[in-house]
């Protein structure tokens, strides 16, 4: 028996938590950013040694690594990589932004200039967590947006690093590996060390030390999201499967014990048939037990009285995967206003976007999709903005523009433009 | 006399320092935001009273208080305000993206989706640093997005808002302003009160409680830079007049003690004419005390040897303003590659684009223009991905998809796409 709870929307209320790590974890980690800072190379290695449990001499890993790791991987799996790698560039390459400029008779150029980030760390973490599927994520909009230099970090783990981990780096345009993991990493990435160049964003998932040494460097230098556990809501009407419903909503409840099942049908027997292929589905799972806790603490099958109490659902869970499982799908995107990927009718499995289909999987998780995006090219772009003014201009403007300083009590701002106007006569 | 420091290019070094507050201040305003959740509206008066010396009842401003603010008000300046609002809005609507999709032959669809906040929360500082351009350039770009409600928070002062504020404010499309400041204003609007809305996305500059208080609430709500002190770097080769070059610095000076205003000349002999300069025009300013301050203590006068060394030296400095007071300006943009805002040619001075000619006057600081950008409508939408896939789709790829899942260990996943293949036979 899994006990899944069902409850009529009206009922339903989301309530977000968003907080990252206590105080003992705080001061860990502080504690490591600042010995990396200080003491650099040999801090770094202190803690692989303290945490990992293994001791690194050289933290760069060399190409004969790499090499030997594609002697240990099945080309068909490499194939698979390719392909996956090829949706996703092409995908991301829409992304893509132009400088751009306008003018005006008086002379007068204003613009925005793209300038992709110099140099980008991408943390990749080791343990049962090491998906390949999350260095192409994350490598490839940096490589896309023109980022030259990409350096990744991934703990060494006992056993090296795992081969596929290097021939996914590989593929998709890595330049730099580091075997180091951590806090640690993210603390080398963000002050640079004498073998770690310091970077200017650092994205990734990673571990509760990860996410707080990540959230303690920014503003040194720039971090994608602070990811929380993975969500799903499968939102179906009478035509969807329940079958499918079921098998996508334990697809994202493997994940981990706090990762969550949403669903969202219109009528009770829809979701009393879900219930029901949960149970059936879950038996036959090997990550049996982290679903199972998964769907029992946090799914909710949420029933909803009408098609317009179905997106107001949706929209006040902002999921981070939003299935629509309904007929005529596309219809809804409209109405749909805050949601990370949105899958579109019955043979749009999660899955599907997780790998290959191209656009991103790393996704605003617990609600954020409200104001965040997919991680993407914009996320390894910057822009400036461009000002040209022409002498007519200011001879057009410039009064105007010094009044305004003047009215803000601004005195030299109206000076700058003062001296112009009189040293020239215009 | 003003002392200014001269340094050659091959001695400067550039220490950005991106510290915000200290223990004590933030536990001060960890206080006020626990205090806030759990108290709301009442808190926010309990604060307001505390440390605005002000006993408020209603929180929200009224229309008839704006409209009296009006008469407050020069026309010429409301028609100023008007211009630069227009201009503005102008330059931000070529900001504006658009959702798109692609299509394959096997029926797939994938896709970017571009959807505005609902709603966002502007902060603007009261006491001598309340500038209605600052109104204009935080609540403009949210506008054109398509946020629907843009509310405004503003310390209430001794003596009301200042009505240009108001004015402002109604002038560029705000649809509520409370009179309240400081770290409980953004706690309110990070949670929400009896009266006040929570927000998506906070926005606005403040003193250093704001400053930390945005810094604790993201995550809660999305927040723009955590802005640090204003700087310029002026850029002269021997064309520039070393007057303007002058007076544009102590623009800058003039905003706080610790502004700087930095300049690369290729030449000793220009660097000691701007030296005189300064020493000249600082006699002659209102906020002479400021200025020198920031003058001697922040500024630099860093002689660059030749044209590549002066570009290295602004890329180092990655600074918020910078203007190239040089011949052939526009020869430069493609070897920029850090800098909020790109001034170009003896006539754009940094008040032009302060007030009025369309660009975003809130930039990045601090160095931070090696990853961040100006604000700008991008700042105010987010994105979804798409995704639909066909049964053909499906019949081609799926397959391979669940290879992919099972190569990375996850079953559930794997099995979502098998029921599919096998369920229909693909």
């Amino acid at each position: 028996m899994v006990q899944v709870q069902i409850i009529e929307s009206k009922d339903f209320s989301y309530n977000r938590n968003v907080e990252t790590g206590n105080q003992e974890q705080m001061n860990a980690v502080l504690h490591i950013i600042n010995e990396v800072k200080t003491h650099g190379d040999q801090a770094v290695k202190a803690f692989t040694k303290q945490f990992d449990r293994v001791d690194i001499e050289e933290l760069l890993v060399s190409e004969e690594e790499i090499q030997a790791a594609y002697a240990k991987v099945s080309q068909e799996y490499i194939q698979t990589i390719r392909e996956a790698r090829d949706n996703i560039r092409r995908y991301h390459e829409k992304q893509k932004q132009s400088s751009w400029f306008t003018t005006e008779e008086n002379g007068t150029v204003l613009g925005q200039k793209v300038t992709p980030l110099d140099r980008v760390g991408v943390y990749v973490p080791g343990g049962t967590a090491a998906y390949p599927s999350s260095v192409l994520m994350n490598v490839i909009p940096a490589q896309i947006a023109g980022v030259r230099e990409i350096v990744m970090c991934t703990p060494p783990g006992k056993d090296g690093i795992p081969p596929i981990i290097l021939v996914a780096a590989k593929e998709c345009g890595v330049t730099h590996i580091y075997r180091i993991g951590g806090a640690q990493a993210v603390a080398a990435l963000a002050y640079g060390t004498e073998s770690i160049p310091k970077v200017d964003k650092i994205t990734g998932p990673g571990n509760i030390y990860v996410a707080i040494a990540k959230k303690m460097v920014f503003g040194m230098v720039d971090i994608d999201m602070i990811a929380g556990p993975s969500e799903i809501l499968v939102a179906c009407d009478e035509s969807a499967d329940a079958s499918y419903a079921a098998a996508d909503m334990l697809s994202q409840a493997e994940h981990d014990v706090l990762a969550a099942a949403y669903c969202v049908t219109l009528s009770r027997q829809k979701a009393e048939e879900i219930h029901r292929e949960l149970e059936i589905q879950l038996a036959q799972l090997n990550r049996n037990e982290i679903a199972k806790q998964s769907i029992e603490n946090q799914a909710r099958i949420i029933i909803a009285p009408n098609r317009a109490e179905m997106v107001r659902v949706i929209n006040e869970i902002a999921p981070e995967h939003l299935e629509m499982m309904v007929e005529e799908p596309f219809s809804y995107l409209g109405e749909i206003r805050h949601a990370g990927a949105i899958f579109l009718g019955r043979y749009s499995s999660e899955p599907v976007g997780d790998y290959f289909a191209g656009p991103n999987h790393v996704l605003p998780t617990s609600g954020t999709a409200r104001f965040s995006s997919p991680l993407s090219v914009d996320d390894f772009i910057k822009k400036s903005s461009v000002i040209y003014y022409s002498k007519q201009a200011m001879i057009e403007h410039g009064r105007k523009i010094a009044g305004f300083a003047n009215e803000e009590g601004l005195d030299a701002h109206a000076k700058a433009v003062a001296i112009r106007i009189e040293k020239e006569g215009l």
